[in-house]
């Protein structure tokens, strides 16, 4: 009962062991099967019912005839997605749905963009989403996006930078294009590390600020913004006769962290059908195979039936319900689910021997973005039981079986359905 | 936010520090809004259903239209007050309401009383409750109340002992009289530290105990055990011609602990609307303004509206459901509910952007006293969402999308319902 530094530090050491301990005895007790898991993401699918819209949520006005077929014979619930109240970005949220501690491992959105745009990083390389911008004779930001200047442009303004800029110090620099003004910058080399903050005013009429640690105390992170500097001082002359875009800037410099491998964490060969550069990184960063070409859900789930024998986890990510989300649109973000419902018999045909459906968070058209309300899942097995539930919705899934859970623990769920699991103790 | 083996380790020493981060996180995330946010507790709320009342608790007897109204437009749930099956008493059930982990920041009862008597208490002052009590010659305790002694005669006799008795060893001692025989004694003193065991026999027919460090390492509870028994040594003379209250009892010795602020740690200007003594000494333990004035929820309410510009967060606190679950008073429970449902249209003339209506736990008539039952809580906001349930009730809540959750959660929920989180990583 004694509260206080020394009791503090004494519980400390102890559960840290608790924590270790638990993924530890999962590791112990993983049996290998043949058994096949899908994990499919309607990114932000869950929402708010509200009386504007007669407290119906998109996913409860939506007409979904196979996900209710589904939902006979599944278990449901709701997911924390971090922690309660947290509104999480895509990176925890994902990290969580693949099963790891989204405030153990933390990814910065340089990293993620990098990953997205196909690079292949390594632990310890800093990664910086960046984006052209326009200064004015003074260095002052008058356009955060060089006019939003093409695709096309932006190529060549990377590959003239790329031509001229190969190392900084003593790390290597990568340059890669994106879409629009959007590019990425990779420092690799010894003894780096992030998070630095934003080389970016956030609005215009500012200079760009000088990067520094985030953790004033990091060696590491002392090195890694002084290669930063070191590059703006090399690039900026070279785009200097440029117009619109003249300047640059830079946002989420972080490093890859070391992540344990999906694979050997959950002795599942695991491959990724994503659209979207974000989840393909994601996905690549715990070590998924990215299987590339479907764009409609209907191609995933088709090249999900191709891939069938090659993988033992596929997670299957559909875009359009946050997409819509975001932008408010109840009917759209609705029409989305009942596309994804249209495009569900695809799967079927090949049905997994565990199936989750579920979102990374929530994006509730009241509140245009994401947010901290538990996600909706349905999982599904020979060995889920079922909750009686005839749909899979919000409210539906308060009344399921699986109840209120953080989202990180849905994976060992999904191993637990497949019988991967020995039984722990006599 | 460094992942990675170095990562965990340090994190490890330990999960203590994981949870440090998730309190950094909050307030990494958190903004300032212009939110107001109101907690509204009906002490012991939560109650049981059972076959001798038609499986109705109190609550659901209850004619609640008012209640009624909010749930239409609210999230429900359920929350364990400390730990699966543990019963709290109000300290420990305020502390979590007030969002912080009861189980960290122990606070004795005797810390409680003095604050309630509007002592102002410094870190580690060791405060006791303590009460007149009858000795024979023999310093055999014949009646633990000393007759229930009038207040008028308790105050008589603390200022007896308030003149002669200022100081025991280094330390000074402040007493001040409460009601009927009760009086509460604070040790301010370096060096000094409870919890103690109770001078009290906690029945009548044995002398009052010497008290002991709880904790026998404990080199700072030693002091204050021995100053205990000088004060005793110094009093006990003083009382001996007295009748009835020729002795006294003291219970709870315990030492104010250090609490981070509630208006740091939230960033929100919070006050207390309460009562009785006891729960405006938790609101300012962690440092809440006390209003004082009102004695019914109708004048508390009334007193919210006046004040409501001047403070953003309200912790309004109503005894009677509490009181009456104590008795096992299932009527007077029920009203005391119906009685609160009539006055809420008071508060709502000025609806707070979030309100919470919930109890501190549950106190079932069937058990007369407090419970480990979780207790139902109501959340309403813009952003709350709806749960399509038309009541507000301990099975309603059951089914609410809030699910089971422990109840030290509840103000970061109501954070994250005023908005007043930033998006967590990208």
């Amino acid at each position: 009962m004694a509260a206080g530094r020394a009791g503090r530090a004494d519980r400390g050491a102890g559960v840290e062991c608790c924590i270790m301990k638990l993924d530890e005895l999962y590791a112990e007790l993983t049996l290998k099967t043949d058994a096949k898991l899908a994990l499919v993401v309607l990114d932000g699918l869950g929402d708010l019912a509200v009386r504007e819209r007669d407290y119906l949520t998109p996913l409860e006005a939506a007409v979904t005839p196979n996900l209710d077929a589904l939902a006979k014979d599944a278990a449901q619930g709701r997911m924390i997605p971090v922690a309660p109240g947290i509104t999480p970005g895509s990176g925890p949220g994902h990290l969580a749905l693949f099963g790891y501690d989204p405030l153990e491992y933390a990814v910065g959105r340089g990293v993620i963009e990098a990953l997205g745009l196909g690079l292949e990083l390594r632990a310890g390389d800093v990664a910086a989403r960046a984006n052209f911008c326009t200064l004015d004779a003074q260095g002052i930001v008058t356009d955060r996006r060089a006019g939003r200047i093409e695709t096309a442009v932006c190529e060549k303004l990377c590959a003239l930078l790329a031509s001229k800029i190969t190392r900084v110090g003593d790390a290597e620099v990568i340059i890669k294009a994106g879409k629009g003004h959007r590019f990425v910058v990779v420092f690799r080399g010894p003894g780096l590390e992030g998070p630095l903050t934003d080389a970016d005013p956030h609005r215009e009429g500012q200079p760009i600020p000088v990067v520094q640690p985030v953790n004033a105390k990091a060696a590491k992170a002392k090195k890694a913004a002084k290669l930063v500097a070191e590059f703006y001082k090399a690039a900026l002359p070279l785009l200097a006769k440029k117009r619109p875009a003249n300047g640059f800037l830079m946002r989420g410099l972080a490093h890859q962290p070391e992540i344990p491998s999906f694979a050997a964490r959950y002795q599942l060969r695991p491959a990724c059908l994503a659209v979207y550069p974000m989840y393909k990184g994601l996905a690549q960063l715990v070590g998924m195979a990215k299987i590339e070409g479907p764009q409609t859900i209907a191609e995933q789930f088709t090249r999900y039936l191709e891939e069938y024998e090659h993988y033992d986890f596929f997670f299957i990510h559909y875009k359009y319900t946050d997409m819509h989300g975001e932008d408010g649109n109840f009917e759209a973000k609705k029409r989305a689910i009942e596309e994804f419902d249209a495009a569900l018999p695809i799967l079927l045909r090949q049905r997994p021997d565990v199936l989750a459906i579920t979102g990374d968070h929530s994006t509730p058209c009241p509140i245009k973005g994401h947010s901290w309300h538990p996600q909706p899942v349905l999982l599904t097995s020979a060995w889920s039981g079922a909750d009686k539930l005839e749909r899979f919705t919000e409210t539906g899934a308060n009344l399921g079986s699986l109840g209120l859970f953080e989202a990180k623990h849905l994976l060992r769920l999904m191993q637990a359905n497949a019988r991967m699991f020995d039984k722990f103790g006599a």
